[in-house]
């Protein structure tokens, strides 16, 4: 009989079970993650049940003190596991039966798997967005540092890998920066909708026993309560959520690892990984590998994969709690995992690289300045598309003479346009350039300094 | 010469095009809608340029009549796409000189394509957001409308879609219900990040001219302005955001539209689809088939490929803006098309729904209160765990016996646990089940009542 | 200096290494997988390294012999692994040389950890392969046989959910039996493209050292030698073909599950897990839940969410090996796991499922026979659309009757056709009417009969 | 009433339809690309149908005739759509009706929409997938050709975007042509499952009237029949495997594209696009930028969203046909136009693009001859894990110096190794480098026209 295998649902099977079809079905070999919350979730709902008049007061201490016991265990690694612990919830009220007797019988009482999971995945997913956030700020943090330290620094700024305009390498750290502070606006905006009470919602139709749901809320200091049990249950937007803000977060990162990669080549030359954050080649002495950035750039790619393998289990399952939802914690973890290292990583990468200053400034090259050739037309009154034009010809010019931009003589400049004169000269100047974008979110110090006064601001309020 | 194409690049080209790739680069064809943001955008622009002196108060007045003439073209349909109308910026501009003459020319100083389209996708993701917030609220309204309408219709609750416990029909509304105002509530945190202004960027590193960013925020009413010219140009968030938030959306949808599926089937019989989105068979002329549901419930699939599809995009990208960012405005058009047709036949279906009331009372079957029956020993005080294996056993043995669960005699009951006395007839009662469901989610009608209650108000704040 | 560390790369590095870095390039905790593999691709290679003259016979026998060692150590469990071990490759030749001293130091020469990463990998995904392969004819076997036993229950057939007409049970199964043997003819022509020998490309550029491939190629019984080098140590086609077939055989696996999950609930009554597939609630005790059939549908997501991770990492990568390739492993490691578990779950589930053939059977009604009325009147001489519209009319005329559509009168259906007389009592007839379509592939037992020949003599081609 | 609305299911409808449904539930906008297969089909059908004598040898002439008019009306632009035309089989069907009367209601006799629909597709894309292939072909063979012909230019091959040893650059054009033609292998390989006749599958159970499926696979030149009507009319692997063929193809030439961005920028300096495949900035008058590489590495994501979307769609579907599946056209019809553009634009990119073999030649570094020079020792007897820390101390030393690593005298070399002598001096030669990479796959001249003669080979076979 299946009874005496002490499986949850106790008196009726009578059929065998394959062992295949067991290990499908099991989930501890991850979900004894939520050891911790599982326990701080029936402790909570231990005192729930004895002001339902449930639990004597002294019964209640007997599963509070029993759960203290369970806990104990699984944190000092003595938690022995047995073959028919199917999940984490069986497993501790199984040693709770075993450490204080019949009276574990209780605990469940109005309580399903299907609230009880959730709220423990929960409690555990809120810790991991305090804990991602606080990875996240120190990312950012760093970087406005950085940025704030070398704001003198100019070099190339590219758009479709094109050389394009000088900018400062701080603008540069802050583009990144910038997107970082979208993420953990995010990150706490999906915290709040993860930060809600499902507990009291049972299987499907709610609690019929009189719960105090605002009791158990405020036990385990959620921000709310679910509104409807069957949704409760079974939704899993804020598991969606979480894989898409990690999704996007390492797209982001993605693309600042891409920058380094290449700022990191031998051609580009800009910067210098740390060897802590480099590997070497099996086959080739010289070589010396950004292995951290490319597998911040791979990661993208996994982290979104569990957020395609999510959307794709809930899309069309029926309502309320269905098995295909088991699929939610291993994702979770993965995710959370994966983001912590790449936090950190990225944190250490940014905060030991090396730049080549002279590199940077040889890469500028008068050629970039031909936007600032097109606006000294402007200001002389020409409209812009035929300044635009007329710094095009200059440049075609230039190539076709074999120089650079910068050594057309003024005469040449005049057949362009007469409106060229000795002043053009004042054009090739890197730092004069990069000085003129001072509009707010430009490249100029000062608007460089009010984007780090802005991301600082931004870190304060999110943190308070 | 290219230059004599009119290209917006001017004097430089001297190759000739190859006509597929000019198909393959262009987006006139799909960027079109842009019509009236890019000219809002514009009009923004040119009052920016004269308040930096760059325009004088007639020539912008010159432009911003032009502008106007070109939109009224396009709202009458009037307005004619030359071949080297690449995308909607060029067309406008051009049109614009051809009106206007050579002070068109000015419209573009100190402005890059790289912040103009994006300035246009944003203000028209703008709009877009309210109108499917607006569709989205209509939607919840007619539910939460409908739910209370019927609030005392019965009928079973299911997991695994196994009958599991009575519940009320408004209960089931509402569980889809309040899903879908976490996505109203997610629409609005996306149409802040939006609602933020990118003009003043240039390409890459700013505006040189003096250009107040803060009277362009004021005149296109955005929220706030960009914090890094880098970032602005080349961060596709938003876009990323609105797909996932319809990915997650239309995941919703498709649940409820399994769920309505399966409860229209003959063998459920819950259900019956309006005429009016249902459609027959060519061949088989007793068909009517729920072609309406269908369709909701593949869009997730859709959906959510554009999403997948833009991230992968993203992924791995270079700083700033590169050419790949383009795949960016089709995702959103046809996104927000979709989402705008699912949501008003979602409305449709669930406004125009029949049920029958009878086969959803004749569904419920007595096993579905062997909860109730396991409750009925834990008042009597027996421990949860061995009420629910006490239970089992009552299911077990009318199931041997051949008989409904509420038809076991008392003596019959009793051999399984001598708490069971003459009261256990009231277990039997479906109307009294579902009230003890008191609990905040549940499914007691005061339970309901006060669901109805909190998505109303929601609703409201929301729409504050 | 790390060259004390015994990383591979030896003696250049200076720097330290951060421990949460080393723990995010290591992939020792999963490669160890490859143990065996690694062994194999290493002892072939030593046997190349002798031919080409670089190992003595005397070298080449300590050294296999050594490896055998190693691979004992790993198939009792012996082997220990040291912190330094970032890989399994690392581990091993580290492990070599432990046991054979300096000669170990040969065996890497002119190869790669590059093709042999992914030689290893090969080879451990033919093995893969051919145990997927055999899986998957088993269930398909399993499906046969079970359509050969069945082959004279009726049942209905639907689209769109809705009844649409009678069908052989038998002809359910074939239709997912025919779709899985796709699925075995796509693991067939990936496998042969996984089956591809990369070994002696080097990092890069090929091998300096007049290697033999094809000795390589015959001693590790590779189908092929790959053409390019630079190709043959970054192409992941295999591993994303592999990954795409897995998630088309859960695709076709998860619509099955879905519709067994609908006939096994009480209101289709069709069918009935057995009790080893399925689990109770923990909360209501009358429950039997198809969790394997959940289980199965939901993996799915999972598989498909690993081949959208893949491709995204792939996706943009520069030319040959960057560490991004990393991430190929852990997925296909997953994915085969998780297919083993589905095929034989699904096999499991499909062999002890029970069917209600009388539920099937009271489920058949007549108007799953208007297209048969229509056929009626076609062959009478009615153009088709005509005889379809008169059907509908008395599809319409019954429903609006309250009766079933075989109950009409003949007068009745007199009016809607004069073509209607007395043999149209035939019609009614459910195994006249699915003994009419002995079109090939249809539900006539002639043609299922058909189906499970043409079935089995595909199983028997593609395992020759 | 519905029926005078002229829809295909005829009589029974009585409601009214919401205009919004009518669009959402149309599929005329796109479907009607497949009018010629339409025409096609049906004619192929109707042949069929006169021989199993449902139709005259008179009738069947008639309709054969009709339905070439409608193709011609299409072909000329002249088919006008009326608003009832819901798809493209409706539209055809009602336009033969008016062409020829009544016979044409005979035309649909046992066929369901579900099996004329997939015929169709099918169809369209055999022809498709013909085309692609062809293209294909051109872009390898355009590569080869280049390959061939600049054999003799040398540059840097990469690892980890950091400089590894000297290859030749065919060998780089030959590393993407070779992973090119795996795609045209799994081409072929789709579009022989592409190529299997559905029709004579009806809606779900075949068909009744002694059609001779053969037949119609002959008149329509189909490989082989499907084995399962409910199966034929319901799966989708043929495009899922289409989608996902293009997904990896375009992940293919996403790669080859971020290459050749790279190589041209101006720190690498190595290829020119020609202007034909530049776009210039509307700001920056001395940008030329790759848009024609940007926009084919974007693809990959568009593409893959497609594949994403369509398996999404397909999960835990039903058995048999139902509405989702209309999801299928717009995606192969959109992945279809993409794989066209895009082979064909990088057709025009690799067979116009320049070289510069200066910047290319300069590029090599003799720290690139590291392994060359661990080799040396090697061959000296050295095992080789010594060899490379030899060469990697020699490495460091020229760093620590400041010179070239062929700059280091031989006595210095002597301190790290006595095998090094005089004729070290051999190891700084990049053509005497590339040449020993003689073993098959490799970068010497013999091996790299081995794998030109491959690949040519591999296409010949493929077109046969």
């Amino acid at each position: 009989m299946a009874s005496e295998s002490g499986k949850l649902w106790g008196g009726r099977f009578v059929g065998a079970v394959d062992p295949i079809m067991e290990k499908f079905n099991s989930s501890i070999a991850y979900d004894r993650h939520l050891w911790e919350v599982d326990v701080q979730g029936s402790k909570a709902y231990s005192r729930g049940l004895e002001k339902a008049g449930l639990l004597t007061k002294a019964e209640m201490d007997q599963i509070l003190h029993g759960l203290d016991k369970v806990a104990e265990e699984w944190a000092q690694g003595t938690f022995k596991l047995n073959p028919n612990d199917e999940d984490i919830h069986t497993a501790n009220e199984r040693r709770l039966k075993e450490l204080i007797g019949e009276t574990a019988g209780k605990l469940h009482t109005g309580r399903s798997r299907n609230d009880q999971v959730v709220t423990d995945l929960r409690l555990w997913m809120r810790q991991t967005c305090s804990k991602l956030c606080a990875l996240l700020w120190e990312l950012i943090r760093t970087m406005v540092d950085r940025a704030e330290a070398e704001r003198d620094v100019l070099f190339p700024g590219y758009t479709h890998l094109q050389r394009a305009q000088p900018i400062r390498w701080s603008h540069w750290i802050l583009s990144h920066a910038v997107a970082l502070t979208r993420d953990s606006e995010r990150l706490l905006q999906v915290k709040k909708r993860v930060n809600v009470l499902p507990l009291g919602s049972g299987a499907i139709a709610g609690n019929p026993l009189g719960l105090d749901r605002e009791l158990l809320r405020a036990e385990l200091n959620f921000g709310a309560i679910t509104l409807n049990s069957m949704d409760a249950t079974s939704e899993r937007d804020f598991v969606a959520e979480f894989l898409f803000w990690a999704s996007l977060c390492t797209t982001h990162l993605s693309r600042m690892a891409e920058d380094l990669i290449l700022y990191g080549t031998k051609e580009f030359g800009f910067v210098q990984l740390s060897d802590a954050y480099s590997t070497g080649s099996s086959l080739m002495p010289q070589k010396k590998n950004p292995d951290s950035l490319e597998l911040i750039r791979s990661k993208a790619g996994r982290v979104f994969g569990r957020c395609a393998g999510l959307l794709m289990t809930l899309k069309g399952l029926p309502s309320t709690y269905n098995k295909d939802l088991q699929e939610d914690k291993e994702a979770v973890f993965e995710v959370s995992d994966t983001m912590s290292a790449v936090l950190q990583v990225a944190t250490g990468v940014i905060s030991t690289l090396q730049i080549h200053r002279e590199n940077m400034a040889q890469a500028l090259s008068p050629d970039m300045l031909a936007t600032d050739l097109a606006y000294y037309l402007v200001r002389k009154g020409m409209p812009f598309r035929q300044a635009h034009e007329a710094s095009g010809k200059a440049v075609f010019m230039a190539e076709t003479k074999g120089v650079a931009l910068n050594q057309l003589s003024l005469q040449e400049l005049q057949t362009i346009s007469p409106l060229f004169s000795g002043d053009v000269s004042h054009v090739w100047d890197y730092g004069h350039s990069v000085e003129q974008y001072t509009a707010l979110g430009g490249t100029a110090r000062a608007s460089v300094d009010w984007q780090i006064g802005q991301v600082r601001a931004l870190l304060q309020a999110q943190q308070a």
